[in-house]
């Protein structure tokens, strides 16, 4: 069965494989990132671990690149990095709540995000030490259309936003270690 | 006078506005995601807030997709949101490292990140309250190839850890507020 492009029955057959054995749901994900020129940089994502496989079945190589507008001494190649991150955050959302819908059987007609972030770039040009590097604070602003009353889709989002990866890991410290090659 | 692709005047320049009034460095960056169907959505970005002026300078809005990988439900139409994140987080390391060297004066021949995420999916496929929805931890490889000795490049590594936006965000909580449309 298929629900919002969801193959439902793979859901539920991937949660009750990691009920069976959680070392199914470890995942290393992984990205090569090489600088081009400027603020221009190029992100490859192919294999990972996962499901406990290594998993190549990507047959081509994903690519993000990364740049600067002009007023941060780039040529808009790409988006930056702090943009990078609204589009993890609202991607993560949309994946969540897509899914958790489909397991719950209700059909979305379209979800979209809109997000705002408010960044001081004292730190980063080493003005401040007082001031943080990232963004003070992220705006999400979302809309949904689905076949269920405004309370279930809230209730849906609430859970969404316990369990969604990348909130965590803004909301929540992640251990970042460091190895020169 | 460039240096690494970078206007080092340009840089020199912001550096000094920065200090002459403070709401120069005052930025707010937005995104617009919109679901495609299945784990596939689409990012857009154009304008921006900066040195005190509505940024319309860019001339073609930029997309970043997000999708899963199979195993995953997805059809590898984009990364995924948290492979997303080590690319933000390289490309904020990338531009970081690229700059500051510029205005050191140092010259880069190459830099390349490689990073790793471990993640657990019990959290996120709702079958666990105790383990964590994000990274237990990130691992970043990097190498750089530049006219200046190792000692002085690490301390520069060192200083750009220091002051850069996307590990902050990664290490330290950041405020996310919520609002349905």
């Amino acid at each position: 069965m298929e629900k919002n492009g969801v193959n439902v029955d793979q859901l539920i057959g991937t949660i009750e494989a990691v009920k069976g054995d959680p070392e199914v749901a470890k995942f290393q994900f992984r990205s090569k990132t090489k600088w081009v020129e400027g603020g221009h940089c190029k992100t490859e994502f192919r294999n990972f671990y996962g499901a406990k496989t290594e998993d190549s079945t990507r047959t081509e190589t994903i690519v993000v690149e990364g740049d600067e507008p002009g007023i941060l001494l780039g040529k808009n190649r790409g988006a930056n990095a702090v943009e990078a991150i609204l589009h993890a955050l609202a991607s993560c959302l949309t994946v969540g709540f897509v899914y958790n819908a489909a397991a719950s059987g209700i059909a979305i007609e379209s979800l979209e995000f809109e997000l705002e972030g408010d960044i001081d770039l004292h730190a980063f040009l080493g003005l401040s030490e007082q001031k943080r590097p990232g963004y003070d604070n992220i705006r999400v602003k979302y809309k949904v259309k689905a076949d269920a009353p405004q309370e279930k889709l809230d209730e849906l989002f609430e859970y969404v936003k316990k369990t969604s990866p990348v909130l965590d890991m803004l909301e929540n410290p992640v251990k970042v270690s460091w190895e020169a090659a």
